[in-house]
């Protein structure tokens, strides 16, 4: 398996085509893998914003003061006004605003990046980021396309790549049924493979003024497994945020 | 970047040298990363058990029966036990028991495997999968070692590789004080990457019967980055834990 990142691509601008700046730089296959960075999916799609366009209603002041309050940092309400509106529900306020965002993905201040942006205060996530691989896709002779984020989780220190919008393949490799070197069953039942081609690609992205939002996964294989669906927990299968849930509504 | 499986492994055996075991089997250098799944080290140690060693007591009693009333899975009190003795802190008890190992990863069973064994019910995970990692690098050529293992996180679903050990490299890459394209300071402050890498490599190794326990990663760059030691979150900082903590201990 190799991985490599797409060369020479400009910085992005609403309207520009994506996959036409991919193509034109990299001779793919249709077993590619093509991992592309949210921040240049966002941009080509005029996702930039400014926070005046966010007045900061009564909720969004509350937990701006709240969250002022607890950290010491300076907090704009329009920003937290930004998120609101980006996301379905809030999981917690403080120390960081931590939410559901419209399309499933739980993350800190609902994803929306204050660096690598080219126009205005704020980049927000695209708004269904499947959607955008599928368009993405349609441009390309690569079959799978992974629009990727940079974010941290419980437990472990670090931000790391995980996949925010798919197409062309299913988030999870399905091991069910099938056995061990023993004969027995397997204890993993489902790999995310779609956050593990992600957190690969970030590897050679970055985070900084690297240039490089495309990476390339050539020569990953599925092998003869099955297919599984979901890739955001539903709350009915996630313990963890039933129980964050209850404590921050003590 | 390029990722490969070292091929022919055997099955491994307590004392089985692993670093041999390796280097007979593929050209490496200074500057390859080398993933070891956590079921191969352990079964070097000789970290295979029995139930039988692990006579039930009434903590482990009590675990057990309430788990098997709220999954309806039948639970041996025994595998409650060795999960105990594993672990540090219980966070939760039902739907599973999510644990603190000893050397600070928060996992489902405390990371104890019940496929791809040799011998015995059951596989611990290494004691100190750092130590793992130092003792294979030594004899390797390859500067850099991760002990590698698949579990499942909150928000999201399906497993992914994480790293749980690692040895020559920091888990961490330091973007703080770096600039982005715009010259504005970086959204991510700390990129994981050995849990990156660990996820790269688990595409190849897979959870099955592939015998495909070790990955290299070639020509992975670090990059003019500062490094960053912390791995396993501690309390502190950890919210989301100490929200399960306080909704688990209603
Ligand atoms: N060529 C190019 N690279 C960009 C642009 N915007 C961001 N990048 C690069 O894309 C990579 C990922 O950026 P990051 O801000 O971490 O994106 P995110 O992980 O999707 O939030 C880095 O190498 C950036 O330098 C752009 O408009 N053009
Ligand atoms: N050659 C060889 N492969 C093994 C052995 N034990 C496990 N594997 C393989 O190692 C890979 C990872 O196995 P898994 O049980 O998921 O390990 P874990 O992720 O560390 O829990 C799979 O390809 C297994 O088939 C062994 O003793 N010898
Ligand atoms: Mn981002
Ligand atoms: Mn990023
Ligand atoms: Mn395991
Ligand atoms: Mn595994």
């Amino acid at each position: 398996m190799e991985l490599f990142a797409v060369p020479d691509l400009p910085e992005v601008r609403p309207g520009h085509d994506l996959a036409a700046l991919i193509r034109e730089r990299a001779d793919l296959g249709p077993d590619d893998v093509v991992c592309v960075a949210s921040t240049v999916v966002s941009k080509s799609e005029g996702r930039s914003a400014d926070l005046a366009e966010f007045p900061a209603g009564p909720r969004a002041r509350e937990i701006a003061a709240n969250l002022e309050e607890r950290t010491g940092e300076k907090t704009d309400p329009r920003f937290a006004q930004a998120v609101l509106e980006e996301s379905v529900e809030v999981l917690l306020e403080t120390p960081f605003l931590l939410t559901e965002t419209r399309f499933g993905h739980i993350g800190v201040n609902a994803g929306i990046d204050r660096s690598n942006l080219s126009d205005g205060d704020l980049l927000l996530l695209p708004e269904r980021p499947s959607e955008s691989a599928a368009r993405i896709r349609e441009g390309l002779p690569a079959d799978r396309v992974i629009v990727t984020d940079t974010c941290g989780r419980p437990f472990r220190e670090g931000q790391r790549g995980v996949g925010i919008g798919w197409a062309g393949l299913a988030p999870g490799r399905d091991w069910r049924g099938e056995t061990d070197r023993g004969g027995r069953e397997l204890s993993v039942a489902v790999e995310n493979v779609v956050d593990e081609l992600a957190a690969a690609a970030n590897l050679l992205a970055g985070e900084g003024d690297g240039g490089t939002p495309v990476v390339v996964v050539r020569d990953f294989e599925w092998g003869d497994h099955g297919e599984h669906d979901a890739h955001f927990r539903e709350v009915e299968t996630d313990v963890v945020r039933r129980a964050i849930r209850a404590w921050s509504s003590e």
